[in-house]
């Protein structure tokens, strides 16, 4: 079985996001700490996902969930000054640094040499952008795709861009939900390297009857199972 | 001189947009009538610039720079309900429905008969596809691309997905500064369709110099225009 294309998600595939969420989550509770923070978290969960067919994935959206959230939850009695510190939080995650997972490079670099390595991610447009240019990963990549939401329909189109049919690519990344069961929907393998951190939306149960499903701990181990792949009838 | 590929803008070329900006700033401006609305028209502008690094084009960043501004203008006095008035008018905004131009679908049903169009815009990716979605446009284009801004680098990458060099296709839109100017820089040519309501920070001198450079009032007369620049020498 020949594996030409290789997809990798980006966020907490190959550098760190969910973490810099959870911290500005906790400074969210801390900022309205006369309401119950599990109470807090649970409403501020259920904005988002009341949202996300309008705001769609990323942090612009998020920090909107959070001002109708501190809205919402204090009955509309939640100070400005408070609402500038949210906004203030939501400025920050979009400037953190970025901080590559252990081994990112070096498997990207290895399979970028011979395969097609393209980046598919999901979230707002520029700052997906920002953290690329930052990760250095950049031209490793044959081809980047930054999409509203990562359905079948999605992957079957990047690897048909990158002259692949869906039996020939490999989507690798830290979401069942976002990243293998679509890939696999579609015929392609769905490596699943998961992360320690995952948003609860994201969260699916593993497709171990899946033929093409494959688990790995970590990225070091990738470069291995796709080359066993190929040796697979 | 053979065209061969024609990249549209969309909002304000193909369907309207200002419009609803202007009536959601206006809508704010009464939200918060304590204060000058020139003054705070003028803040507000100053705030989405400032911005525009971190939030990028579209809606959202839109949303959140008029909610900074709100808490500024009033030092941190503004009350929350105002807040989730400018959150309700941001979703309306996101919901609004799409208004064609007259002569949009025509005009790119007509040249889609013998070129290859493009839709170039940018903005918020989800908001951008559900316009496109809702235009009944989608169809007719064979390529869709939502960038994060419009540099000549993207016009050129644009063109060239779909097998034109800059001086074989044509960038047709509302804004000198993001349609026109960066088409031109790399060889391809510019062509000006105004619109009466634009957003200050897409304002720009004409090129009249600039041999490729043409402005059309309507869509309408933009098939005729492209049949008389395949006959310039």
């Amino acid at each position: 079985m020949s594996i030409t294309t290789i997809g990798f998600d980006a966020d907490d595939t190959l550098w760190h996001n969910e973490t810099f969420f959870r911290l500005t989550q906790q400074r969210f509770v801390e900022l309205l700490s006369d309401s119950d923070p599990l109470h807090l978290t649970k409403r501020l969960e259920a904005a988002e996902r009341r949202n996300l067919g309008r705001y769609g994935f990323g942090i612009k959206g998020f920090i909107l969930s959070m001002i109708e959230t501190a809205i919402e939850v204090t009955e509309g009695r939640v100070a400005a000054p408070v609402i500038a510190e949210i906004l203030a939080a939501g400025r920050d995650m979009l400037s953190h640094p970025v901080d590559l997972l252990t081994h990112a490079r070096d498997t990207v670099a290895t399979l970028a040499a011979h395969h097609r390595v393209v980046l598919i991610t999901k979230g707002d447009l520029l700052d997906q952008e920002r953290k690329l240019a930052q990760s250095g990963l950049g031209d490793l990549f044959h081809g980047v795709e930054i999409v509203s939401d990562k359905t079948p329909a999605i992957y079957q189109t990047a690897f048909a861009r990158h002259g692949a049919r869906p039996a020939q690519a490999a989507m690798v990344g830290n979401s069942l939900k976002s990243d293998v069961l679509p890939a696999l929907a579609v015929g392609a393998w769905g490596i699943y390297v998961p992360h320690d951190l995952i948003w609860s939306y994201e969260k699916a149960e593993p497709p171990i009857d899946a033929a093409r499903f494959r688990a790995i701990s970590d990225l070091a181990a990738l470069p291995a199972l796709i080359a066993e792949l190929k040796n697979t009838p």
